[in-house]
């Protein structure tokens, strides 16, 4: 058994079919549904995405105007949810209190235990919708503020961001955040898209499938990435210092947040696209802090590693982006389990149309058969 | 791409090395650490088992009284987590309910986030004392009943029964119940394991990667398994209706539930024990109903199926036992996950000794490259 091949890491393992999104790591390429990442975001919507990703087309435009209400009527989350949600702790992790919250939601369903392709699609609308109001809320209660009712004017992204910061975003922002969505939804199977996808191979509901993903974005490996990107980048301080921290990190054998990528070998495209806003954002703020600083680390990372594929992940820029927005680090994992919940429902429902329970094996390594000793006569 | 081998299901793909257990399925054998479980479940206990999973060797008599003490002492959950629990609706699934409580009560434990082993086994310990209390209390308030306080003058099994039932066991009910939890406590990497591995993976923390466990074993597929053999066994009614039922079954092309196993091509060491131990409480309660009818139908399903490597697993008993100890069904997944906690602990420790962040891959399939179409054009 010591001679089988071990995959750790699962590395270059496929183990399902996708349409939903194509990643061209050797090219820098990203698509949902063959439709290029770029183009998503400069036109589309985060709504039509979700659409996209559950329905595999993009919609009509009463299609998408009906779906889009749909959104809109699940964004309340039931008082007496909210009302537990305010008793939990506030200093825990804000994905953990995430977490705790959707499993509560999921209790009060009664679509979560049925077993058809409509009960999956309410559910799934209710999940993406109500999932960006408990962040909004569980942000605010650990900042010590109220939760913010939903704004029915607002767009799905928009209404996140006001729900989050409390004032209204303007349409830079608004597009901004929208673009944020985007990017997130969707980029095949991340951990977290694997760990939902493990556990909805037992046919448990999707609720359950979400709360593994929310776990497994929890990770520093996974989800926390951007928050530690973040703060590296207020740790260096200042453009001119980035090349120095470069050669520090490097002759340190260390790695350098917001680089580098397990499928991407080049440009991550949607740092590239979160890089173009982050123009935009520090242009309309006169802030450009940030942007000077992540450019500087860009050019001193890729001279010294780009010869190793290492480039800059979606991590370096979306940091600065939702700080310009002026969203706070704490944020920013459970604000990417909003914007993926439609990318872990969308492989879930693709994988139940086909489904085979995930069950790999472990290669013993451990002591050979022994007779039990008893405790008396154990030395 | 298309060409590329799918793995679905992860079938025979090892993730990783494991010292914990052994399964040679073949052979209808299962050892933990290299003792047999035929030994483990007639002279070890559950919490002797505890500690040879996460120490990867027995205790002397010393250690085994101090973790003993140790896992004892937690038993208590923190007032403030039992009053929410207390108000989360009671007609949800009890495994989504026992979900939310576990990771309620993760809020509540500061050395949740901590990254040292002291930490971890602290954590260890915690968990693996405290679910079993939060089954109980789970189960007594979806039967309308106020939970019970943990008894420290019982061992850890015999504690959960009497938290469960309200009522002190006998000792061959204790005998059982332990036993039940030894069987249950690790079974190399199903679907549940798997998804604490994934989740933990992305160093995200214990409590993250039980959670999933708990969210993997809810389906039907896993550790609702036990719930419906026993549903069966009810529906069949009796004995000599045994044979026609399998009868019409395979004519019909359907699964028999509590036969036949991914690993195991003989019968399952667990069903034995179990069988065994069915035998000796239907002794004790002059109740025969559940093992003649599992005799029967075993008779059966090996006649017509046994050159096709079906047999009984350890759904096909437990059931049974777990009736007769005076637990109803309901109860069955959510005390499965009480006592593969350690299980999936272990392996969580063991994979974090060389960790390596799993992300497979999958094929990509659908549409090629296109342009996206406005909403105005689009048809």
């Amino acid at each position: 058994m010591t001679n089988v091949a071990v995959h750790k890491g699962l590395d270059n393992i496929f183990i399902k079919h996708t349409a939903l999104s194509n990643i061209e790591g050797d090219k820098g390429r990203l698509y949902y549904l063959g439709y290029p990442i770029e183009e998503l975001a400069e036109y589309s919507t985060y709504e039509e995405v979700c659409f996209l990703l559950l329905n595999r087309r993009l919609p009509t435009k009463s299609e998408l105007q009906d779906f889009a209400r749909k959104l809109r009527k699940e964004r309340n989350v039931p008082e007496n949810v909210l009302k537990i949600i305010k008793e939990l702790p506030r200093d825990a992790p804000m994905v953990s209190v995430l977490r705790a919250s959707l499993d509560i939601l999921s209790l009060y369903d009664g679509d979560a235990e049925r077993n058809d392709v409509q009960a999956w699609m309410n559910v799934a609308v209710r999940i993406i919708s109500k999932i960006a109001t408990l962040v909004a809320a569980v942000y605010r209660l650990k900042k010590g503020l109220e939760p913010v009712d939903p704004n029915p004017s607002l767009s799905h992204s928009a209404n996140f961001l006001y729900m989050s910061t409390g004032r209204l975003p303007t349409p830079l922002e608004s597009k901004v955040m929208d673009v944020g969505f985007i990017l997130h939804a969707e980029h095949e199977l991340p951990a977290s898209s694997t760990a939902a996808l493990v556990v909805a191979s037992t046919l448990s509901d999707l609720y359950s499938a979400i709360s593994a993903g929310v776990s497994a974005l929890k990770g520093p490996l996974h989800g926390g990435a951007n928050e530690r990107a973040l703060e590296m980048l207020l740790e260096i301080g200042s453009p001119e210092k980035a090349e120095d921290y470069v050669d520090q990190q490097l002759s340190a054998g260390k790695k350098i947040m917001g680089f580098g990528h397990r499928v991407y070998k080049t440009f991550d495209p949607r740092a590239v696209i979160f890089k173009r806003y982050l123009e935009l954002l520090s242009d309309a703020k006169k802030d450009y802090r940030f942007l000077h600083l992540a450019n500087k680390l860009e050019e001193a990372v890729v001279r010294a590693l780009g010869s190793k594929s290492v480039f800059p992940n979606i991590d370096l820029y979306s940091g600065p982006v939702f700080h310009l927005l002026g969203l706070e680090k704490e944020i920013f994992t459970p604000m990417f389990a909003a914007a993926r919940s439609v990318g872990w429902i969308a492989h879930v429902l693709e994988y139940w149309e086909d489904n085979r329970l995930i069950r790999p094996r472990a290669v013993y390594v451990g002591p050979a058969p022994r007779r039990y000793v008893s405790l008396n006569e154990r030395l």
